[in-house]
């Protein structure tokens, strides 16, 4: 089955969408198809498109704009999945729409009360830290960020290898009694340790590109401020660097060889190295790209959806979260 | 009045608070009595010490340990103010304590709900960005967002000289419809027009550290997360390109200069550059420092709680919260 491709979600789309499709098949094997308003994305690059007739605009309420545009790019994509025609949904699209498109059409793995985006976070010299929920669900009931946790957990063991992930909530401060009541009572419930993952306690925002943790829980308000925070960060202070170093005359000859080091760093600090985040916890593997996917963040969000399906993503989930299916 | 300066709070208390304090005192000719107990603080440096019998560890439950602690320094230093012994209080040790000590012994400025931890972030090439509340209440009810809005703005005014600062919403999403219910109820309240202060709406976790904005309100949980996370990822961005470049063969000759330039740099971004943070609400000048500053943090801290004490801060600030009283 191939992966469905959203080539009208994104900053860049369709042009670096298709250019990414096309090189993932290309340069990596796999079968991909596009969805899209075939004038709308244009050169297909020798790719099958499955046409749509809408298209859900960066800055529309995504779910209101799922309900309303029912032939709309993400909508045909997630029916792929769930009709069995593809294997996996790549989106760089609208967010909400992806989210509401991804819940609504494939449906909520049994017994999950809500998804979650869950984003690696680069941590260089060790593997990723991976933060959710990074933005689906503003606001959480405890039993919420207990099932991320688990989730995150089965998503770490999958993707990253890694056996018995730590697991922490953040919050304001290591000791239990901070952070709202909501994380309070998901702290109670996690520390039971009757959940099925290794809980490590509160982690602070400044541990999350430290190796202490390998999964990091909160609400999707808090996670996405703090995502794109040390997005934000991690961006400013590169180019900050960067910049006193090629304009330094001290440093005109060391500038062709330390500059092209210095923009690999920051490209290995950009959470882009890792395609996208993963909405855990619907019927079926869904990527979600950043707004301003390039190609690359293409290609290796083609790649990561390709490795999840065949790494059963799906069914792990659903045994984090059934004490009875655990294997 | 002389600045009251708790000089066994911190990482690095005694030494480097007294360092501070000194210097502040030789080189800026402001008058400043050290708290401690005298045999935990050593020697003063010449500098006056008022004498307490207890000290609060870093990890105690702040608001737990005021109450039980009534000699302990932070009490004794929100004491001399109240009393008008002292002109402010500035603090780097356990930030719940001071808090706290500084809530029940100074008390609140008339009609303010609650005080706000107010942290300046370093924005090069503009006026800082005020974030608040970074600490001081985990939950909030729409109406204290709206007094921490007006509260930043006066503080912007005050500190930065910004005539009219620019105030937003921390959000997962410009749009009015995004973010919790509290922040969705304090966005209709601020965007009324009618409490005094220049609304822009919402902005996002990745516009802190750019020129977007003066003022950034939300709750003390996510705000808290977000400044750690901030803090977090550009020192270890600074860190890794550090190291790169005085590392690198190519850079042997240019290094001993660029290295510099770059801890200069890294130093500029460095939220300890503006002195730590400002609790706003409390009938005092109050200052609360990072628990790991050093000599040169509590210098600027010094500096700072004086000029705020010149500017007429609480003053400002009350007239900020009642329209009747605004100039």
């Amino acid at each position: 089955l191939p992966v469905a491709v959203d080539a009208v979600g994104g900053d860049h789309a369709p042009h670096e969408i298709v250019a990414g499709a096309a090189e993932a098949a290309e340069n990596h094997g796999i079968d991909v198809v596009l969805i899209g308003p075939p004038q709308a994305v244009g050169d297909t690059r020798g790719l099958e498109l499955v046409g749509c007739t809408e298209v859900i605009d960066m800055h529309e309420e995504g779910a209101r704009a799922v309900r309303r545009k029912k032939a709309a790019s993400p909508v045909v994509g997630a029916e792929l999945v769930r009709d069995g025609r593809a294997c996996a949904l790549v989106s760089a699209g609208n967010t909400g729409a992806a989210v509401a498109a991804a819940l609504l059409r494939m449906g909520r793995i049994r017994g999950v009360s809500r998804p979650a985006i869950a984003t690696p976070l680069p941590v260089p010299g060790a593997t990723p830290t991976v933060l959710l929920d990074a933005g689906a669900n503003p606001e959480c009931q405890p039993q919420w960020l207990v099932q991320f946790a688990q989730m995150g957990a089965a998503y770490a063991r999958a993707r990253f290898g890694i056996a018995a992930p730590r697991v922490a909530l953040l919050s304001n401060g290591e000791e239990a009694t901070k952070g709202t009541a909501t994380h309070r009572a998901a702290y109670d419930m996690l520390s039971g340790g009757e959940v099925g993952i290794r809980f490590v306690g509160n982690v602070e925002g400044g541990d999350l590109l430290s190796d202490a943790v390998d999964v990091a829980v909160t609400d999707g308000f808090t996670g996405n401020l703090v995502l794109k925070g040390l997005e934000g960060a991690t961006a400013f202070v590169a180019d900050a660097m960067i910049d006193a170093v090629s304009s330094a005359p001290e440093a005109q000859d060391a500038a062709p060889v330390l500059v092209p080091t210095l923009r690999a760093l920051a490209e290995a600090l950009d959470p882009e190295t890792y395609g996208g985040a993963m909405l855990l916890g619907v019927n079926g593997v869904c990527i979600i790209g950043h707004g301003s996917s390039s190609a690359r963040a293409i290609v290796n969000a083609v790649v990561v959806a390709r490795e999840m399906v065949d790494a059963g993503l799906v069914d792990t989930l659903a045994r984090s979260i059934h004490p009875n299916l655990r294997q």
